[in-house]
């Protein structure tokens, strides 16, 4: 097979203060769809293109934040054989297998924690109803979409202390491969921001050194192209939606995006472009000096608030 | 490793029955770039976002069409392993070693004959000097781009006659995932149309029916926007080059395309969008009555030329 | 005033065979709001940036065609002096006063006959409900837009015979601008196209030379850019709309276009860009042998079935 | 005529610090092109669809600034009586003819200083060389563009005292239309901005009430859409111009917009979009408790350094 292994991003596990405005938030703002609700009252979500049950889980809590985000991957075989390699790596702690059914129409899930202090999960099998086109004569695009409506949950930005060990894990034995970084210092020793991809796009999940472990930047939902930014930009006045910046592109990834709250404080993005990624295309290297170009390419300038912001 | 095996179209060798006009068209039109020429008069170009030394090789005959494809494949031990593989599979034919060399920049590459009666080749070695932005802290696009400055090489449409054999060396042999399909038939047995890819990208290599084998009907490359589409379309008719049909979009894969031809009457296209595959998700398939949809969604009409005009 | 005399298109009043399919095509397909229904069955429609009562009328009818195409002017007195003027040129047949409250909420209408044999009014008073954004601190769009969602009805193009005696009457009497023409002939002596404009606009309506009088080639409204002919253009699939030609560009006017038709065989256009127009500006013209190119500027070639299609 | 009186901003001229440096930001940056300049060291430059010899003027000052706006209008007869009705309102002060040939190619000029203290001229004759595709079956852009490329000189904002007497002399004298006011105080009895239009454009002069007079805010040049929009702030990063603010829209006028400066620190604007304006349209009014929203749509903040920084 060309593609195996880990295969794409599967779900991330967000924490809100109140459900319902947080709901309102993901189904008529970003423009999600609810597929299902569980005894404890979370709610699971998927954007329109994607084949999975669910992308996006909601919890009612006393803190905005991250639970976890989740990987699938090709197979049970390979399920067992990288929780084996993971917990075999010595990078990973708190290892545990969730049974199934704790998602609905989802199989096991394996947890562990990686060193930047993320849990992240990797399962094989979660039920595929469909995307909302089809798999027979499809047309390009459903009709009755609300919001912003992302076609895919794409990566998440998280922030913690040990990029290095969090990269090796990912590297060596989850087999991704460093898209793009960003180094520090005189001799640019110091890896302070790793993207890292599973696939063909750009990145499938990023790295922020920082001093806390277990910080979340934001989720990330794609959109077609940078007409489809301006528009979300302008739901996001019209919605009275708290913008973080944008739009404008990233040196990163190339990326047109602009960023968001929810109504908890956690940072959402929608982005279009980028670049076809291949694992023996070098990776891209950004210069501390350059580092305001890096994120921002319009406006070269670092913000401390899309810097430190985080839930 | 998450992409391992074959990674991806890595060259396409075209006939032209006049170099110079052809280099022109390639050049000034499409706007790749020149980055060889060999003692046989052979000229190799790239577009501006690839990594590797070449993707397009343009060589003087009588008669215009497609001498070969070729696949990078990601390491030496796996050309040797699919080479013996497609050996042993019984579906390919004149298989063979081409020296290192025998392309500038380019290790060895093993050619085979496909059941649809296409030159495929494999190899694991080119050079990589690196795309027109550099690998570190990379502008968006580079300056100086010409005509329609595709950013990649992205897949060929054939057409032959054992499609069936074709798919299943493709999918069983070199790992490659059937995207999308155009089946025939009352109980659409008849297997008319094939998308094959071994990424994220919808296609990489694309089959259709047709009694003779061997026969060419495109070369594509990727553009970023529908934008870029107007833009082609008006160089198009500023260039005078005859235009196929387009910009419109197609069913199969959501892409926004326009054909044209070069001045041998090779068919090019150029395209944007489409969505992101995973070898999980399940093959779309059209069927024969919605088989003008499929190929063009906005006229939903067979087009004569577009279906038999080939090389 | 910069804007003086003959302000804009006000209206258009269209027969179709059966008004429901009709309705629907116009406000779902479309994407039109309907605002009014009088006695005699008549439906008024309006596109949602506009801020006059109405601009399109549909009426019930044994065939399909133009009933007449309505201008505004700026003023009472404007419009006493132009009906005045028009009556005396000589250029004008069945000259008539149409009664305040024929159309809803309009005033009254002086009609016309042309010398390519179609219908026109000039009127000064329409009420003005307003856009549906509204004239304070308005938002860039509204929400529950349906369909392709035109923000205005731009302009119609009609074929007649009189063609000179058409563009004298809009030239010297109503005070538009010729902002580009299609000549033919060996010293291009005879006019065979004109684009006329009042405003800015590269044409607020425009004539083509044909055998017969009184002939109406399409109606015309105005998207934002080239994504929303895209989805225009797949709106018309996924509703099986009747496609003409599209998406592509004009020469003349540089509008990137699509057309269709309505239920009844009455020709529609959505189409985005052009260029500032200015009295001074000098007429843009397109010589015979380039006459494809003016058309439809991606493939240059006469299209029988848009050139001759007529309701 | 449909368009009477004045036309169309036809020229700003700037000062400038050095020539060359700004020579080159507004050439290759920018992307006019020059088209003469005169024994005074002046460089006059105009942008590709613009048919008359010049729309830019640049002179080597102390200090950046506005020396003068002019003004197209449509005949010496209206020259003449423009000029007196200037002089008989007593609100222009100042009153001048600037003989023909003082700029190259271009008739008499009446300059007079309006109640906010700028330079304001009109002017009925100036060469018209023509745009870049020409008028004879023209292309609909042309090839060698550099830089952002705008088709055309928009607009300028200006900041002074006396709005007021500004808005009266553009409204009554010069017949221009109040497209948009924004308005502050308990009863909105203070105009703070207005946006003035003698076309259909949304504005083709605007106004900000400040403490002094005479200051000048931007030149605004007009893109054909979004997408260039992005290319521009693509090319802000890539020569490293100093980038104000944008990609983003404006709620007045609803243009998508990026703002930048000279390397004398006058502000320039690249924009796309907006509405078709017609004088009997109700002036659109924002109310200084939206005035965030009314200047920059999607951070609804004000910016100080957007409100302050003037030349």
């Amino acid at each position: 097979m060309a593609l195996t292994g880990v295969l794409r991003p599967g779900h991330v596990a967000l924490r809100v203060l109140e459900l319902e405005p947080a709901l309102k938030h993901y189904t008529e703002v970003l423009g999600l769809i609810e597929t299902a609700r569980d005894a404890q009252g979370r709610v699971f979500l998927k954007a329109w293109d994607e084949h999975d049950h669910h992308s996006v889980v909601l919890r009612e809590a006393d803190s905005p934040g991250m639970d976890y985000m989740g990987f699938r991957v090709d197979s049970g075989h390979t399920l067992e054989r990288l929780a084996r390699e993971v917990e075999q790596s010595g990078l990973a702690t708190a290892c545990q297998w969730i049974p199934a059914g704790e998602h609905p129409h989802t199989g096991v899930r394996f947890r562990f924690t990686i060193p930047t202090g993320h849990a992240i999960e990797l399962f094989a099998d979660k039920d595929k109803p469909g995307c909302r086109t089809g798999d027979i004569n499809p047309d390009p695009w459903p009709d009755d979409l609300r919001g912003m409506a992302p076609s895919r949950f794409d990566h998440c930005l998280l922030y913690g202390d040990d990029v290095d060990g969090t990269v090796k894990l990912f590297r060596e034995v989850l087999g991704f491969s460093l898209a793009e970084q960003v180094v520090a210092g005189p001799d640019g020793e110091t890896l302070i921001g790793a993207f890292l991809t599973c696939s063909n796009k750009a990145h499938d999940i990023a790295f922020i050194r920082h001093p806390e472990k277990n910080r979340f930047h934001h989720a990330s939902f794609l959109l077609d192209n940078w007409g489809e930014v301006l528009k979300a930009a302008d739901i996001i006045s019209k919605k009275d939606v708290s913008l973080d910046i944008g739009p404008t592109r990233h040196g990163i990834t190339r990326g047109a995006t602009i960023y968001f709250f929810d109504p908890s404080g956690n940072r959402n993005e929608v982005f279009s472009g980028g670049y076809i990624h291949y694992p023996d295309k070098p990776t891209i290297t950004w210069t501390d000096n350059e580092l305001g170009r890096a994120i921002f390419y319009h406006d070269r300038k670092l913000n401390e608030a899309f810097l430190n912001v985080l839930t």
